[in-house]
């Protein structure tokens, strides 16, 4: 299960192309030359996409892994969702996702790819976490204690959904939202992007207005800010 | 064929979010809501990926669309490289792309998504060129006079191919290149960048290094930069 309140590490745009370009440099230095990298949807294709830039790399394709059960908890399952489109045989491969959390995903993608006979197969992320079971051969940073972290092109969904829990029963007022955001999850937002988050909460069904406050609607949707 | 000199559009990170995030807001106002959008690689990528953060969509899948011949030239066709993965059966589906320069690449895209079955496709660029054929259903910006547009996650592979443009067989200095890639092209590119370019210039077998002048060594090579 998560936890009521935990820490969030956003990732800006700057940080997160640096831990791209960097991934790619490890790559390189490593001696490794993929002829393709596959990114895992959604959270490997920015990484994937500066990965190939730095690496001149033509051939850029994508897997998609959907995740049964809740992130972060153990019981989670994981399946191919989009099947691979490209012909990998005898090529040497390159797998990119953002961060390993469970290490599900790339566990499953790394034996999938296999699986058509490639002439090798390594894995890649900008951040891996301790809490992986699956060690991805290049990582930019590992992260010893377990957080969550908002890439910032999942920067509106997760904020949808951190903005969803923080709501309660009672209305609370924007400025409220955002010092329970900070207080809770070390999510410093700024008001225009808690609104926009507000906005959808409001579409979805899953937030009331009142003057300007906002309380939670229940629903028993799952949060799709944590399927990524 | 590509003139000896034109202008770039050097387009920021922050710059090229924006322009994805306005794309998001462009369909959302128009009414229009995706189930799936469809990434064109490798340009759609990056825009794709913030257009499913901005509109809360999971289900985000690419193909890839090979050239040949050389780009911004009217001979040039196009095919399917990377097919589609994912059912798009009685969907609402947004095909992303970053630019459209002949159109060929958005129209083929169309029509080869329509043969499977969506309830609608519809098509989104971040800036939509004059010289397109093809009018996309969707864009931030239109651009009047023909230009190069270079996004952030092909700075690299697009400095490779410029940089590769202004050597000659008489050495240049770095500064020489410098000034070369800003006068010919108006790419204000800093010699870090340039370095990186040169040094993979250098490994490619395209560039000689004498002393701290490169020159242009002649391959029968395609410029890899222009087949996005």
């Amino acid at each position: 299960m998560i936890p009521e309140t935990f820490t969030c590490d956003l990732v800006s745009w700057d940080r997160a192309v640096r831990l791209s370009r960097a991934l790619a440099a490890t790559v390189r230095d490593a001696g490794y030359r993929p002829e393709m990298v596959i990114a895992i949807g959604r959270g490997g294709y920015v990484p994937a996409r500066i990965v190939c830039d730095s690496l001149l790399l033509n051939d850029l394709t994508g897997i998609k892994i959907e995740h049964w059960g809740i992130a972060a908890s153990k019981g989670k399952e994981a399946s191919i969702r989009y099947p691979l489109a490209a012909n990998v045989r005898d090529l040497d491969v390159l797998i990119v996702d953002d961060v390993t959390d469970t290490g599900l995903t790339l566990r499953l993608a790394a034996g999938y790819v296999e699986g058509f006979g490639p002439r090798e197969v390594r894995t890649g992320v900008l951040q891996h976490k301790g809490t992986s079971s699956f060690s991805p051969d290049y990582y930019v940073e590992y992260i010893t204690d377990w957080r969550w972290v908002i890439y910032p092109w999942a920067m509106h969904e997760d904020l949808v959904g951190f903005t969803g829990k923080v709501l309660t029963e009672q209305a609370k007022s924007l400025a409220e939202i955002r010092t329970e955001l900070s207080r809770r999850y070390a999510i410093a937002a700024d008001e225009e992007e808690i609104m926009a988050a507000l906005a959808d909460l409001l579409t979805l069904g899953r937030a009331v207005e009142e003057g300007s406050h906002y309380r939670r609607r229940e629903t028993t949707e799952n949060q799709s800010s944590f399927h990524r």
